[in-house]
């Protein structure tokens, strides 16, 4: 049986780490076998590209660089690590996937739609079965964020940006209420595991998992 | 007045540098001001895309990968060198540019489509005046060429696979008739000199240069 492809979303200060290894955990305990990976990155390929993406000496690229390059990191990921895991009948978590490529690029650096045409090439077409978005106010999540000292490229942008790609995430979980689902993530670690266990006990009762 | 944009495309051994510095001379030679460049490449990030879609050692990388790190070194080079360049009213002669794409990556890797939808959101829609194709066949152009002790990833690519590529620049020829010109690159290379000339003159009789 083909596995289950669950991905989490958020901004700095979210608290996605922490939840990322509850979700882990709670597949765990299920017996269930977990490759759990992150974007941009997960294979030698994609994390050269993610030196590139990340480095904060690389001020003068250009919006639709900055797309193609999250595109081509992301082909490169689906094809050697998440389809295979799913072949394989496993969960796959991952870190960040094409919603914050809408959310960052489409509404952050306002490039629209061909930000999902490209990602719909990249993927192959795709799709996370669950997708997770920890929701913080932009101010809130960065003050609360404890990296802060050397941020990278992403995390220099301003909060109008930040405000745009918050709007994104939104305009998703508008869009796509049954896979996408929001959480605040003002909660406690406890209250908000909770409330993604609720969500991942619905998808496995739905699988027969 | 806006400049001139001049590519040239074409296999193995087909004598592209010569041609270019007998391209880059023609306008010299009429007092303009000449940016010569290349792709993949021609900005700091570029050329780093450029060394990971090079590197002999990433075999795994995908067609897809492949194609949307060309796209982005693409996107970055049109975007910081080819755009103001024309701006400023100079001839850019790039050592090829999006009909590469089309022959290496929708042909060679079969990839169809998709190659010249992500190349419009790369390059913003910029295309050539004028693109010389100096065409051999495959075989006869990788016996010509001098650099083959050390071949990087491409070079190392199948017959077939160069016959797929060589099957796209005609299609181009066939498609644009008035941009794309074909030359038959077994000439010697002051014929194909004075072929590439013949284009030039033309180009810049309509131009009024």
């Amino acid at each position: 049986m083909r596995g289950l492809f669950i991905t989490l979303e958020g901004g700095d200060g979210a608290g996605k780490s922490t939840q990322i290894r509850n979700t882990e955990e709670f597949f765990a305990r299920r017996g269930l076998t977990v490759t759990h990976t992150r974007e941009p990155g997960g294979t030698r390929v994609s994390e050269k590209l993610r030196a590139i993406l990340l480095d904060a000496e690389n001020k003068e690229m250009h919006a639709v660089t900055e797309m193609l390059i999250y595109a081509a990191a992301r082909a490169q990921h689906v094809r050697e690590v998440v389809e295979p895991a799913l072949e394989r009948g496993e969960i796959v978590i991952c870190d960040r996937f094409v919603d914050s490529s809408i959310a960052y690029q489409a509404f952050g650096r306002e490039l629209g739609d061909m930000v999902a045409e490209v990602n719909r090439y990249a993927t192959g077409g795709l799709k996370p079965d669950l997708t997770i978005w920890l929701d913080i106010d932009p101010e809130t999540g960065r003050a609360r964020a404890t990296h802060d000292k050397d941020p990278d490229r992403l995390e220099q942008e301003s909060t109008a940006f930040h405000t745009r790609v918050r709007e994104g995430y939104a305009s998703i979980a508008k869009a796509e209420p049954e896979r996408f689902k929001r959480i605040d993530a003002t909660g406690t670690v406890d209250e908000i595991r909770d409330e993604i266990y609720r969500f991942l006990e619905e998808l496995c009762k739905a699988r027969g998992l």
